[in-house]
């Protein structure tokens, strides 16, 4: 099928291209008989401007592209929820891509973005990533959102990791917990270790001793559910004497409620658990699983004004800005007394 | 910024634009020893070739575009994962675009897409779609998967719908059900039209009468889980003899569990619930739902495979296709006798 492009209609009117072109855009510099003929053959065989002309032309594509983990993860599925809505309203399109958490995925799609097929980027950093590099020397605007660059400055969108790891750690301990594990996604992102630091201080602020062992530390980029169980039973085999966890991600805690079951340690007479968690069915395990939850669609929502202003003021480097949205602990019965 | 575009190199270089583009090209008609000169400057200033300007030259954007209704469906973001490993493997990329469940967003996503920003299109019809003019006159490739448009001569790839529903009302009736309700997302989708008849035919076929009162129709497309619980609250009460129920989607099982936990109806024991679902954690739910479990990823990847072949092989027509991937019924103890 011959694709209808300016020159075909040109040709079909014996016009010139730049006429055609012209008329389309409404020129005063053709007359209304030439428009209404060009007008007339583009409906009658359909023509639809060429996205990456009109693009060049215009020097902005309306589109901004989001580089996310990955979509089976719900606070990513919730936040872009949010960006979509602020895109919408603002007129852009939104282009969503995944790393699944893989440093070679995310520096493969940056590469592929700097060539302008988007307007800016939204972007939460992938759990294999610990080089920074590609990350520099955008042309557009970038905002980070939940998974931060600390050495890139721009503007980020988080929520108060730190607090929250505090306040998860004080619930369970304020709930009986003595020996608390905390089950850990990445020790190299930013939302990682500001977890892992409130939890520390929520110990020691209770009285209790932080132990190395107790953290399980960042897994594989992709090792899968299978992985992530083999794990959590080794540290639960190894230190029996847990009786608290707190998991930093939703899949560890779906994760440990699995390897509680099957060594038939009860939830929560022998084991509380806390988890980071958008999934809405949570309170319909068996236990309701207390969870952190995240104003996902806020962030991603947040994220993309502030990324969408940048666009439209045509501002390549944002100034540093953090914004943070509190998060809430949401009790079940997976941490009673 | 200045950007660094070809203009810009030709100028610093003090050599036509066409002889820079020809150089990063590496064309015969330009010396090495320009080559050279070209290369190391680009080099230096970190040119990247705009993305617009060689797709049109190419004439090909090595994307597909997959458009769906969310991502907050475990069995659009497992599809995903299974699409975008299909694309790896043929060295595109993947674009994806949310409808919502709106027919206005389908429609403008599909006008946006046919402005040549991707090679082809995978897609999953919005619920709230009933009018198809939008997908005639593409120009491009496109491969319907698990919600189909019957009216239209392309690929499909779906699961077995008909049987599914057959299998899971046939499992509730030998459970020791009697008066079985079936939760429908939409009746205008093909998939939601194909698990009605395979649930009306499976009553027949064990001597129960279907009622027309016991099927919950398709509900308006953004309506949110309040709504769905209230339609649904509304249908127990209504009907206290119902003692099965087969819920099309996810949502609506999830949905379900909320409202007999509210009525004080016990699962299994007062209402046996099954539920097409992806979501790995619903066998922590209490009490663990049997699901019709599909082959998310397998779908997504054959009908990624078979759009890229047609691609490749620059064929905008694809002739009739129909692949259709067995989906799994999962006992678990919302259904036991």
């Amino acid at each position: 099928m011959q694709s209808v492009n300016l020159k075909r209609l040109a040709e079909e009117l014996h016009l010139s291209i730049a006429t055609v072109s012209r008329a389309l855009q409404d020129s005063h510099e053709v007359s209304p008989a030439t428009k209404e003929r060009v007008r007339a053959l583009a409906t009658a065989l359909d023509y639809q401007p060429n996205a990456y002309a009109s693009s060049l032309r215009r020097n902005q594509s309306k589109t901004i592209g989001v580089v996310i983990p990955k979509v089976t993860n719900h606070f990513f599925a919730l936040a872009i929820n949010g960006i979509e809505e602020a895109a919408r309203q603002a007129g852009f399109h939104v282009l969503i891509y995944l790393t699944h958490e893989e440093y070679e995925r995310e520096v493969s799609i940056i590469q592929h973005l700097k060539g302008g097929r988007v307007d800016g980027i939204l972007m939460s950093v992938a759990s294999g990533t610990e080089n920074t590099e590609h990350l520099r020397s955008l042309r557009i605007p970038v905002v980070f959102f939940d998974r931060i660059c600390p050495d890139i400055s721009t503007a980020n969108v988080t929520t108060n990791d730190y607090e929250s790891g505090y306040q998860a750690t004080a619930h369970l301990i304020e709930a009986g917990c003595r020996t608390i594990a905390h089950l850990l996604l990445s020790s190299s992102l930013s939302i990682g270790r500001n977890r892992q630091q409130g939890y520390l201080d929520a110990l020691v602020a209770h009285g209790l001793t932080p132990s190395p062992g107790l953290t399980l530390p960042g897994t594989p980029a992709n090792d899968g559910p299978a992985g992530q169980v083999g794990r959590i039973r080794e540290l639960l085999q190894r230190r029996p004497d847990i009786d608290g966890i707190f998991a930093s991600v939703e899949r560890l805690a779906v994760s440990a409620y699995h390897v509680c079951r099957e060594l038939g340690r009860r939830i929560p007479e022998d084991v509380k658990i806390v988890g980071f968690s958008n999934l809405e069915s949570v309170s319909l395990f068996d236990p309701p699983l207390t969870t952190i939850t995240q104003p996902a669609y806020d962030i991603g929502r947040e994220a993309a004004k502030i990324l969408l202003r940048a666009v439209e003021k045509k501002r390549p480097i944002l100034p540093t800005q953090s914004v943070v949205l509190a998060s809430e602990l949401v009790q079940r019965r997976s941490t009673m007394p």
